[in-house]
């Protein structure tokens, strides 16, 4: 089964956090690739965002998922 | 400023495709670094995740901010 | 007063487990209807996605919503 | 390999609508299931959520994923 | 029906964007209120957040729903 | 740097609660300014959203991000 997810990086868990609902789970990403960012025309106009520039990917982390 | 959110990969820009309402943003990242993931703790036990674990970090397109 | 969020699924509570500041509400589908998801354009064509084909919609946990 | 989301609902897709940078998947679910939301505790005292409650899971169209 | 979502912030729409897929909604906000954010223990110690501190609620737009 | 999420609204952050894992921060909004929905356009057209409705923005507090 393949998933529609774009982003998958490969990683060794480095630490785990147990709540009583929820976990905090540290993966030591160990192949970068390729991130796909889906962002507002509006936003990637006015950062004037073009191949080649120095940028981060900003992810919140509620928003990674794990997978084994 | 400083932004609440875990996960900031460094990259540079490898495409730009504008849509009428959205874009995609392709970043290729040089500094991988580590990733918060935050799920339910039912899943951490699920999966049995622990230190050293080979894991795959998957985060959807829209989930990803770009910072210039 | 009327949401756009395209998915409702109506169900019965079978769980609440509270934690301090999180609480995860499991919730039995007695109803399923139609799901929408709002992918990439790459990912549909890489899944190859058409009518009739057999999928799953894969939501994480913190992404769903509660109305009463 | 196995992922961290909790929810995986199965269908047939119903319809497929493609933009430039986006894509609509419509998903008939053939076989409901538990959904798991994780909401804020405060949210589930207030709205005084117990087992057997009639609710709806409410999800927006941009936080579903499809596998195939 | 109530919905479990913290956040609800009452506005006039200034704009309407249609793209083929997406849509992209501008709201004039009329009545502040508050906003509840949830992020994980390790950001709110580390930005040292506490009483009356002066911060800026940052909202991804495609995570913004919309009722009427 | 400068992020592409197209909300920022100020405040003061009211309240702070801990738990394990997450923590719950209450931001009291002091400018209220504009806020950009991105939502299908199948939703835009059935809401039936134009310049001047009254509406509400509706965020799910895990979306919420801190800027300090």
């Amino acid at each position: 089964m393949e998933i529609s997810a774009r982003n998958g990086l490969k990683g060794n868990v480095a630490d785990v956090k147990l709540g009583e609902v929820m976990a905090s789970i540290k993966i030591e990403i160990t192949e970068p690739g390729v991130i796909t960012a889906v962002i507002t025309r509006e936003s990637a106009e006015e950062l004037d965002l073009k191949e080649g520039d120095e940028v981060k990917a900003i992810i919140k982390s509620t928003e990674v998922m794990v997978a084994k």
